[in-house]
């Protein structure tokens, strides 16, 4: 048996009809199906790193990637897990679609759906966009960042690179440092971090942080060295310089001196700490770039190449459950 | 034998080689050769609600999407439809392409013919660019819609959503009502009803009711209630705002009023009445939510579903005619 | 046996691992190397010209295309050529990406490598993009343009469509006209002429002439009709208005009457003698139409038919090398 024969049945052996049609929300999974989630992942992370990387399990099946902001990462890593698993894959950038003829959200989502494709993927800045789309159609949606609600593929990408650098999520303390007032992807790890059994801080200055975050099941720091005292993971968030509405942050240089992870700050961390960052990073504004490509510590790289395993894990047990509907 | 192996051998059977190298004008097809067109694309109607959608029929084969306009649902109508068929599917957003460098389109077109693409569907905003472009390349070309003049597979479309409503065309009375003036699909949808037996009637004020339209074999009507009585079919055009050459409609709400297509206003046509809109709608305008979004009334979704089938049917022919070429 | 199972015995009898991990540079290859690509792309010419123009060479295999600058007909050529290939293609088009959100090139090429792609096919305004991102990613980088510095495919596909005009490259002399200091595709082409032992001249205005143009190996001329006197080959070269940085021509027209193609200026050239250019052509700047169009000079149109192979050799080969390494 090849070893990849040996990889494909170690897929098929581990697909399972995904618990729900859509995957709109990181806190719709309990810990058995997001450890379930990871286990496939992790299948298609060894996958990925073989020579041929496809696979027939989404044969015939259309995905459409719906885009109403410009993401090249997550769009892209869509379009390859949807490729990779051998489904027809339709971009649509609706920037530059009947949107600006005046259409409304509703009527280009029923209008895609009549084209029955059998995944719908959507990004949109209007929080619950995705989950109004899914009242609509009659194929699985995914929701790939819905304004400042959520994006739970990247909180499942996230806990994956997590599990993979400490063998366990359970039991390390996780902080989500910067602007998490205006962050899907704190929201989304927030609620999978807790599911999974993690220890939960949410780090930023109070300009940039939600007045409800004391109930997000979070401990709530405001001093950036005391939010990530003895923290296994640093998990930096991308201050959303082109979503801010007034001066929330005095300048970016000033920012950086406070809230801006360089190596004097992260010594405070727990030894042998990880750092995490969504992408695209500000240098020098929320990161420092001495942080940022050490190898030894940055788990960034490593996020992107689980995010497109974790998306072919979502798509393919989505898959399986339209089989069985 | 599983009901896939049935349609794909039901697909086969009706499968035949197009009577021309291209499909430029509704007008080029008599009743048989359309007729055969609408076999055919009812058999893809099955395919595309099958878990399995994909067939082999083009694989192989390299189809071209060039589209001068932006137009989310017809490009990705005809980039399913090719991919569905397991063509190699390349897509062209002209505005963004060298055509901005200054190129002409005929040097875009031989250009893109070099690279031996078998079939180049072409959008234009300049009226018999398809039709000039077909003169100048070796592969079949799609008019996918050529300033005010053709859109021959919308026209396919709409006949195969009516023929699945009623059963046939032949017969009914079909009112295309509002912009008659500056629609492709107006042109199109008459050349075809005609040829496939059904009367139609051609409704809208003057100012946008082109000086002809008394010549194309349609009655003519300038009373919105009038124009549509006993009608079996009511199509409504969307209104081009952004063609409109100076003040041509007074304002959209006094156009609503007059040419608005409400449930007041329907009850003049016969009782089983269907509602069709090639879309994007512009709601409030040129017709009422409470019609557009009534199941009952509307086929406007179905002609979404239609036009991919419908796509793949000109597409399969158009290929099986190259193979004896 | 068929036609085309011949065929692809014919290519998979010449497939070679190619020699080097990158394509960045036309001086990269030597005689028996680049003699080696074009006998390959020979037999994908004739593939591409079959019913069937699809190979299961790269299946399973990603091709990500990353165009900082827009072009059709590059992006579509290496876009065709991977599909043609089995491989999935993932265009990312840099202009609408999260570079726009301040991302720097080398940050998406990291992020892009993450994903595991095989073969990265790049263009970039900037001399030595391509070179830079080599360093940075484990997949096949190929140069498709960087700024004024190279374009290795377009040599090569030059040099195909040349050897198959006349037999050989070997003793010709070829004229490269025009803008020869905003022009990647002359330094590429000097390069890759002279390793294939032909005689070429740089022909062009004192101010489109780099300093150094005489250190490049190619006799240079400041006056078009005795730097084409006697070529077999004059290659004419795209005048970049869009890069053109403080008044370096005097006006088009001007440009024309001393430096553009015509059929009173052709009469300097050999008996036999072939037109190039690597398009889009500015009609009636520097090449009339009436010699562009002329089947019997213009080698136009093949160049772009000979891209499409040519890429089809280099991603082939670059992907055998993968396998073995």
């Amino acid at each position: 048996m090849t070893a990849t024969a040996q990889g494909i049945e170690a897929i098929t052996d581990r697909m399972f009809p995904f618990h729900s049609r859509h995957l709109l929300s990181a806190g719709d999974l309990n810990a058995v199906q997001a450890a379930d989630l990871l286990d496939l992942a992790d299948q298609f992370v060894a996958l990925n790193r073989q020579t041929n990387k496809t696979l027939d399990l989404l044969k015939g099946r259309t995905l459409m990637n719906l885009f109403f902001e410009n993401s090249t990462r997550t769009q892209s890593s869509f379009e390859l897990a949807g490729k990779r698993l051998g489904a027809d894959v339709v971009n649509m950038n609706a920037k530059t679609s009947s949107v600006a003829k005046g259409e409304t959200l509703i009527d280009t989502a029923v209008t895609l759906n009549a084209m029955r494709p059998d995944l719908l993927v959507v990004r949109h800045s209007s929080s619950g966009a995705a989950a109004l789309l899914s009242q609509k159609v009659g194929c699985s949606v995914i929701n790939a960042g819905d304004g400042q609600h959520e994006h739970p593929t990247q909180a499942l990408l996230d806990a994956l690179s997590i599990r993979r650098a400490f063998g366990r999520v359970s039991g390390l303390t996780v902080a989500i440092c910067g602007d998490i007032l205006h962050s899907r992807v704190a929201r989304s790890n927030v609620a999978l971090l807790n599911t999974l059994g993690a220890h939960v801080r949410l780090v930023g200055p109070p300009t940039l942080m939600p007045s409800a975050a004391d109930r997000w099941g979070a401990e709530v720091h405001h001093d950036f060295r005391k939010g990530i005292a003895g923290a296994e993971v640093v998990m930096m968030l991308r201050l959303q310089l082109e979503r801010m509405q007034g001066a929330l942050v005095p300048s970016t240089r000033e920012y950086f001196r406070f809230w801006g992870l360089d190596r004097e700050k992260l010594a405070f961390a727990a030894p042998g700490v990880r750092v995490m960052h969504p992408g695209p990073m500000n240098r020098g504004v929320e990161i420092d770039s001495e942080v940022a490509d050490d190898p030894e510590v940055s788990l960034i790289q490593n996020q992107v190449e689980m995010g497109v395993a974790m998306r072919m894990a979502v798509l393919a047990s989505l898959a399986a459950r339209l089989e069985n509907a």
